[in-house]
């Protein structure tokens, strides 16, 4: 049986998001599952001191026309949201709550979260916002803002955030195939190419 | 008469390496040539504030690992030099000086330059290796040391960098086609795609 393969994201990262859209599908073609694990990139930037793409000067406007056309090379519906980037503390608490309890379902959530956020535009930072997207498959709305508050969450949300910066993760998507680390939805070619014949 | 291509690229930068081994010839399956604008990216992070890539914790070493990778995905010969990054200042001065004489061999003075700092691993921010560089093309070498010192040609440098800031490039390589900026030599396919068929 194949190792599944580790998808790290943020809810807030257009690249990840087009990832998101993707990676099943290019796993399943390789008989490989996929690992879904949202992180929280705001604690990676404070440790390396780095800041929000969008908000660089420069880079930050060149990256939204990056965006815009990605999607349209990668054939994904987006639109930059009105506020961006967010935190996405609520969606990542959310997630790991769910996966403790049902996987399918967790990665059900959180493709529905980030098509809220960039099909949509809703303002997934919002408990309440969150809390109604999960409503929509099936759980109960009090029962989501709980988990929300629940420390139990909160500390596995911490300790799988943690986890991932310990293992190196610094951007988002950050794929891992075998041990393999791979930045970025532009390098989906060369995951691609890593589980069809391994190392070149 | 299609517009010239515009490739930015600083001499110290892997990634720019990769794509000025493809450009021209990208380029030339599209009837396109290319204008080569070596800049310094020294004096962009200064005004945005950013690191050197190698040296940004977490993400360095990943960087150091995806070059090594993405030059086997491209064919590139490649080694991560001894002292990396380094001031190209020298190598962007013996470029503009040369290129208001003789653009073909200004641009084969690129190739070359690049090419013993990343293939032979030779420390193209010092003068005399530069000089040597350019003396292997049937240049003076006492010439070309001179060159360096001109501030004629200090000043002819100054005006590029600045005009490549003034027009938002912030990384290398950046090609922009016809107007429209890409950034990253896994952006290639996207030129590719761009100069065969215009906006998608």
């Amino acid at each position: 049986m194949a190792n599944p393969i580790d998808f790290y994201f943020d809810f807030s990262s257009p690249y990840g998001y087009f990832a998101a859209e993707k990676i099943d599908a290019l796993a399943a073609k390789h008989g490989r599952t996929v690992h879904w694990r949202p992180l929280l990139l705001g604690a990676v930037f404070k440790i390396n001191g780095q800041q929000p793409l969008a908000t660089i000067p420069m880079k930050g406007s060149y990256a939204k026309h990056d965006m815009l056309r990605s999607a349209r090379w990668l054939g994904v519906s987006f639109k930059i949201p009105g506020k961006f980037p967010i935190s996405t503390i609520a969606p990542c608490r959310v997630y790991y709550w769910l996966q403790t309890q049902d996987a399918a379902l967790a990665k059900q959530f959180a493709v529905a979260a980030y098509r809220a956020y960039f099909k949509e535009d809703r303002d997934i930072s919002s408990s309440e916002v969150t809390a109604n997207i999960a409503a929509k498959l099936g759980l109960e709305k009090t029962t989501v803002l709980q988990a929300l508050e629940n420390p139990a969450v909160k500390e596995r949300t911490k300790i799988e955030v943690d986890a991932a910066i310990e293992r190196g993760v610094f951007g988002s998507p950050y794929i891992v195939v075998d041990g393999e680390p791979f930045w970025g939805a532009d390098r989906l070619d060369q995951v691609d190419a890593w589980l069809t014949k391994g190392k070149w």
